[in-house]
């Protein structure tokens, strides 16, 4: 049983889960993470925000990227660029090693739910995290003049370009929910939304079939935490996401994506002035500092969340 | 053109050829390597033999261990084997990179040929290195009980015990010489056998079809260095594989392996006693020290060959 499932994509997520683990009991938590990000590189499957995930629940995660893990050493890479391969994915070699047994372990039959487990085990994350599907999911990125990138080019290899015009989640649209992730939306007494990019993580987990439904179906409150504060996102490329498919760059904006969804959201101090107005749109509001600047603000915000959720049931 | 081909095993063969090209004029030297030792480890394709020579001739090889990178790292191995996998192959980190790039060149449709002259261009390495063939070759070791273990599971796994019952060279049997092989030894001036195992490492040389006619219709000299001195193998499990086939464990019983494949051969100082009965199977014979404890030793072992191969002409 875990009454608690946390929607999640990398490190806004990350960063709202190591509170929500100190603010929840042990083993009443568990979340399901975007995999629209994964993609092969230098022949393994690399996972991003699984990875994020786990490895700042692990307390593992480099500090100052907000991904990789801390100390990680990058011999392989480097060794890769002298060869002339392209090398703008900077995976350290431990980072590699656990992508390395995910592929191992995927082409001897196990499934991705259960790699994950084994990973977040190793590292000793006390919270289930189960991806949000198995199946390849590859999220694109629409650009001008007809091209068309995997979300890691564009985020990683082309730095984030704001000339966006559209996001293709079709892959996701046709997958099925990785094992145990209907039950777990089916169990919860309360859904949390992790203040991530609401385009290319939180929408590839509500695009897989089955999730939605399962959220439409619950008797558990939906919250979720505005990735956006005084209108524009803490990290990443969101606002230019957003643009692109042409939501206001806003708080008010991210309730109006998640309208339907979700039944209350937790915004900004600076953005409480836009509270009547996303009350208007059936959303129960709290208002905090949503700044995790540190654990003890992470915790800060989760429990607001959670006061939320209590408000709504 | 290449005038000198040497038939390359890993570690003897290594040390050898570090004399050899220091022996020959630039260009005038190519060497063909055993790929019976390949295997997957970890996802990649790990060449042990072209490796060995390829770092070796670099002046990169690890000078303790005579295999692996000098000064290499060894985070990927650790992690995996942190992570539950089996990890008797101790990969190095850079060691691993370069069997990745193999790996994924292969992938994309490029040779082995083709891979093995990008790695020793990468590193430097002023000869010609050839792998045997392109095609899966493993050599297979039979153990008493009707065991039959991969080569490398054998040395590296298993310590190389001695209930060796026979050994299986059956693919390399069924294998193509890989592009340039038999148009080397056809161009060939001479042809050194390096000082290498006889049953594992220059018999599926002389086992792909096609090597041993090459051989067989050249008018150029083909000179050994025996690989055992004193009854016994310098490094590996050369005894226990020659005794396993029902060969004496002497530079006589290397002669009678290599009877109808060389002409010459150069024993080791202590095994002079052996001239007679090696003449007169037929080998022109010649004497020197051939322990290839530095650098100017492997160039002396080196000369002593060529100057047999000059005796032959």
């Amino acid at each position: 049983m875990t009454p608690v499932v946390a929607l999640a994509g990398g490190v806004g997520a990350a960063r709202f889960l190591r509170g929500a683990i100190r603010a929840l009991p042990t083993d009443s938590l568990c979340a399901v993470v975007n995999t629209g990000d994964d993609r092969e590189f230098y022949g393994v499957h690399v996972s991003p925000d699984l990875d994020i995930v786990t490895y700042t629940l692990a307390g593992r995660v480099d500090p100052a990227k907000g991904y990789g893990l801390r100390d990680d050493t990058y011999a392989l890479v480097d060794r890769l660029a002298a060869l002339g391969h392209e090398t703008w994915f900077r995976l350290g070699d431990r980072d590699y090693a656990n992508a390395l047994h995910r592929t191992l372990r995927l082409r001897a039959g196990a499934g991705l739910a259960q790699v994950t487990d084994e990973l977040r085990r190793s590292l000793d994350v006390p919270i289930r995290i189960l991806p949000m599907s198995e199946d390849p999911c590859p999220t694109y990125v629409e650009l001008s003049g007809g091209r068309r990138v995997h979300f890691e080019e564009y985020l990683a290899r082309d730095g984030a370009p704001d000339d966006v015009r559209g996001v293709d989640l079709s892959a996701a649209r046709s997958a099925a929910p990785a094992p145990g992730v209907v039950e777990a939306l089916g169990e919860a007494d309360a859904v949390l939304v992790c203040p991530s990019n609401p385009v290319v993580s939180i929408g590839p987990i509500l695009a897989v079939p089955g999730v939605a439904e399962a959220l439409a179906e619950r008797r558990a409150p939906v919250v979720a935490v505005s990735p956006i504060v005084g209108g524009a996102p803490i990290k990443g490329p969101a606002d230019r996401l957003m643009r692109g498919i042409g939501v206001e760059v806003s708080a008010l904006g991210v309730a109006r994506l998640y309208r339907g969804v979700v039944d209350g959201i937790v915004l900004d101090e600076r953005d409480a002035a836009l509270a009547t107005e996303i009350e208007s749109l059936g959303l129960r509001v709290a208002v905090t500092d949503t700044l995790m600047t540190d654990v003890d603000a992470s915790v800060r915000v989760a429990r607001a969340a959670l006061e939320l959720v209590d408000e709504l049931r």
